[in-house]
């Protein structure tokens, strides 16, 4: 099959991979594939990972352990856990101490015709969400998580940092939760992108100096050293920094800042499918409008070119249809 | 009066500084004060802070707009708000905006022969404490603070980072208060001295293997960069990092630790001093040991100076007896 690998630090399509075989695991056909700013950063070098890239994707499953799901069209929680450890065994395998995750740790992931995943990590999805939005699941659940951590909803000011898919999707997400929130970003287009979706959007310099130390929750989603230390500018004493972004390398923090005002940061990173299926289900988060382009799994390194370029949204990437 | 004061860059002990009088505030003669790195560090441009210097202290009210007050020994509260913003009007003015930090943000501090607060602030001392331990009822509060804002208690694997002044005291308080803790440190003699109060004391280096990724609460009162990025190897997925140390500049952190094993950072500052006084008064902290020196005030450059150098703990200051 034809995967898109980065291996010694190179990204190339690779047009003879094996197609994957894990005794235990369900086959699933891949259907649509998202990137995502965690696999531009694994190219730059974070997570030192080597294998096919991808975690977000819908697909159907061609052969199962569990003959019930074979046929069904299906995404799947990227955490692969061992199955036995406490957290295993809670059914959270989100930080199982040796899990592998798809496309990131371990585990060759979505940007290939044919991925592996444990069974008891694949959700069917409702027919009534479309291939185009079920791959947005994945990232969904990551905002979702927000609420998850800070329960009950986050009241008051909140703001979201980063006008780019995550900060998208997460405000969607607070906002279809109650929210009363504002986005900060630094891209006009972008911004009207969430203005569209009734979300209150505004030029981060506009904002800076009338939400400075103001906030009740911030969450840092603009992938950038200097959104974070923006982030952190914004938020109340004794307020909470939920930070979003994953990025290779140390970023410089001023530590007295979160001593002296007491601020609370709260890393955040993989959701729950449900509800994030459930969202798209009931139509209270409309993606479509965050999907910049689509394009054949053959184009993938020109896809992750384009992904990486300014403006950019959502780029999806299409396996051939076998 | 005599005072230490920091002012353009230079420490200096000047000895023709007007007795403060702050109308609505009581009159306090320091009987003796207590050197922290907040000054050390105040001394190297932390805070941006001009005036004298100090806010541990035991003293004596002189003046006072409450009678009842006048010829009291006191210990008093460093925060000095507003008094008519919400948080001040709840009782808790640590963080009002507008608030005077004694010896730190805005108001002169306790190396000096007489120093002013509201009446709000002071607390009076019972008998059976001496000057020697109430002089530590502000660090111990700010050891409490670490209790008051991780309630319940916690429990499971606890590490205290750094065996100064600052984890010395933070060690004993969460001892107190129940915690199955162990100090990590890099000083064989402050291991020792954390020892022979019944703490488990490790040197930092053999606690990083067997503790990496595995502890529910560390805390972080090394005052140095590198202990905060050792702390941060020691939180488990899901644990809490408590930040108890400022200092001057911005610190490199690796956030993606933080955001992949969604760590929570807990800021924290200032305690209140009644539990603090009830510690010493029950004599549940013994903080006598913890005294490397008691100089007169008159010394204060030297004892700024033995007080940064290895190896010393607290440094006393006693401004002269009138």
């Amino acid at each position: 099959m034809k995967a898109l690998r980065f291996e010694k630090g190179k990204l190339r399509l690779d047009r003879k991979v094996p197609a994957p075989r894990v005794p235990g695991e369900a086959l699933v056909r891949v259907k649509k594939a998202g990137i995502c700013n965690t696999d531009l950063e694994i190219v730059r070098g974070y997570a030192a990972f080597s294998g096919v890239l991808g975690h977000e994707f819908v697909g159907v499953v061609e052969e199962s352990p569990d003959p019930t799901l074979t046929g069904c069209r299906v995404v799947g929680e990227i955490n692969a856990g061992c199955g036995s450890c406490g957290l295993c065994r809670a059914g959270d395998p989100r930080h199982c101490p040796s899990r592998t995750v798809l496309g990131i740790v371990g585990r060759d992931g979505a940007f290939a015709e044919y991925l592996t995943l444990p069974t008891r990590n694949l959700l069917s999805v409702p027919d009534s969400v479309e291939d185009r939005a079920a791959v947005f699941t994945e990232p969904l659940a990551a905002a979702c998580s927000i609420l998850e951590q800070l329960q009950p909803a986050p009241g008051g000011c909140v703001v979201v940092v980063g006008d780019g898919k995550l900060g998208q999707l997460i405000a969607r997400v607070l906002a279809a939760g109650g929210c009363d929130l504002t986005l900060a970003g630094k891209h006009e287009s972008k911004l009207r992108l969430a203005r569209a979706a009734g979300i209150r959007s505004l030029p981060a310099d506009e904002i800076a100096g009338d939400f400075a130390r103001s906030c009740d929750v911030v969450v840092e989603a603009s992938g950038s050293p200097a959104g974070l230390s923006f982030a952190l500018g914004l938020v109340r004493p004794r307020g909470t920094l939920v930070l979003k972004s994953t990025f290779h390398g140390a970023v410089e923090v001023d530590t007295s800042r979160i001593v002296v005002d007491e601020i609370r940061i709260a890393g955040s990173r993989c959701g729950r499918f449900a509800p994030a299926l459930r969202l798209l289900e009931e139509r209270r988060i409309d993606v479509e409008p965050l999907i910049t382009a689509e394009l054949p799994l053959d184009e993938g390194v020109s896809a992750m070119e384009l992904a990486a370029a300014p403006g950019t949204m959502k780029v999806l990437l299409s396996p051939p249809v076998s």
